[in-house]
């Protein structure tokens, strides 16, 4: 408990000492956003705030976790090495996105929606797969509130890379306002970092490191988050990119998995979940009645923001409710 | 640890669920706010905002801690008890002072310095003289990082009196900006709940149920507070008035102290501790230097408002710095 605390104290220190740096090194090589020309036309203004700011938290919260525990381990079974593979190879996708944008200079010049998807497909099938091989997960899957657990068989790989897929996209479409996705994404790996203690006090052994190992992973990346809201807030100088939603995504969902818990994303991640939903939703009831819409605007976040809630509230009220729906998770776990 | 869970979640519903009618019950009572004259002009616009909101978060608060547990006590040693009526003594020495000023139209016409410090002064020194009488606090408080604890006999009373008035002193100053005292207060009274589960585990008996008690009363005030920011985020619809800040300074101030310790205070309610130590520093400097300043203005928030940075980014950071002062007083427990 004692390391998860330090864990979070060093990262935030780190993500406020990086911070002012990495944000000139952005400028310097011009990796500024261009808006989304169909955003609310208040975010015109954010044209050119640096992106991919995800890098900062993304990269403290591997050298953490390389620091405090990768000193002697099995990468094979090394569940916290597995976790921080497999947001990183999401990072790099979401890199890869930003990066052609930033070239083509058009919000809508990265990947084509295809490239992008047959790219998380991979990623998403290999470490689902990952998961089923490894001997402390495998393929059954605890049902919060029911108390049960739900063998899946090999059904695992293909329904968890849907859940991966649907996650990292979850997360990617709720970036999309100051501080937001940061805010809410600081909450979950706060709750997970908690959770991974209190499963590694029933355990022992080569399992216990690896929750204790994977706690101390979420509780960096939840301060390394909170030190890099100092510079994302309303008015945000730098924005995480899909380097960082991407990255994010796949680390919730990672570490879901690992815990043998993905059925806790939708709820605890609640508010990635209204961010597709909403998208869907608005998609289907568009195309059913040609032309109508259910939300001013998808995902939810601008349907709020065009009925007129400030940015900054939207923002605190995902937050607070993002704590409570990840205490109403522990209620899903505690039967 | 369940139900501290479900102590938030039904805190947090029935602020949601009562702040719209507390709010028009306070506008049809006219209990408006009347601004500051000296506060920073931007602040003016707030003139009419219904104030006494406290009332919301307090009665739930003290409703809740009473349904949960206070079945069968006995009132002399039930901690949670002592915790509630100090708190509610305090609230009701800030009610009269916002009664006060709302009856005399004016921020400045309620309750004199010397009032307020004289009755602040019954109720800290009654409070301090029951935990020290209590067999399970007495006149011993922890020193953080030292790891010692610190026998004060008969000092104990007027230096926790003291102690009490410098907190709810720190708290009523702090409630200077939309959200701030809210926010700062939930993150502590989660602490709180969370170090009282952890010092009910090495416990047992009656001593056990008191921590377990108030710690299932820090989390519904936690509950209730975030709820209540749902009203009182920017642009704020509600304001606590004295009677929040007050209530709040009580039970942060109480339940350190039932806990053993007070020296927690400054660090983890730092953010008191600003507010109130701008204030002596910018009036001492003010006087021996005739006419100088070291803020732009106190309470600190103000000097940071006046520097330029927007107020709900100034409700953010400190809320995440709240959150990281008491990751540090925990590591300050665990010597």
């Amino acid at each position: 408990m004692q390391r998860m605390v330090w864990a979070v104290l060093i990262a935030f220190a780190a993500a406020l000492a990086l911070g002012p740096w990495t944000i000139r090194l952005l400028r310097k090589l011009k990796f500024g956003q261009n808006v989304y020309e169909l955003a609310p036309e208040s975010h015109q203004k954010k044209q050119g705030t640096p992106t991919m700011g995800g890098l900062l938290f993304a990269l403290i919260t591997v050298v953490l976790g390389g620091v405090l525990h990768f000193g002697a381990f099995d990468a094979k079974t090394d569940m916290a090495f597995g976790l921080v593979l497999f947001a990183l190879m999401n990072m790099l996708i979401g890199f890869l996105d930003d990066y052609k944008k930033i070239r083509s200079k058009k919000n809508q010049g990265g990947l084509s929606e295809r490239q992008k998807l047959a790219m998380q497909f991979v990623v998403a099938a290999a470490f689902s797969a990952y998961c089923y091989l490894h001997p402390e997960v495998g393929s059954s899957i605890y049902v919060p509130f029911a108390g049960i657990e739900w063998e899946l068989g090999y059904a695992y790989v293909p329904a968890m890379t849907f859940v991966i897929i649907c996650t990292t996209n979850g997360s990617n479409l709720l970036d999309g306002l100051d501080g937001l996705l940061a805010s809410v994404s600081s909450v979950i790996m706060a709750f997970f970092a908690i959770l991974a203690l209190l499963l590694a006090t029933a355990l022992s052994g080569a399992v216990q490191d690896n929750m204790l190992n994977m706690g101390v992973l979420c509780a960096g990346a939840a301060g390394a988050l909170l030190g890099y809201l100092r510079f994302n807030l309303h008015p945000a100088q730098v924005i995480m990119g899909d380097t960082g939603s991407m990255f994010l995504g796949g680390l919730v969902a990672g570490m879901a998995m690992l815990l043998g818990l993905p059925l806790l994303i939708p709820l605890a991640a609640g508010a990635y979940a209204a961010s597709l939903l909403s998208v869907f939703i608005q998609r289907i009831y568009f195309k059913a009645t040609h032309g109508k819409r259910i939300f001013k605007m998808s995902p939810l976040h601008h349907h709020f923001e065009l009925s007129g809630v400030e940015e900054t509230r939207i923002v605190s009220m995902y937050a607070i409710v993002t704590v409570l729906l990840c205490l109403l998770s522990f209620l899903g776990l505690s039967q």
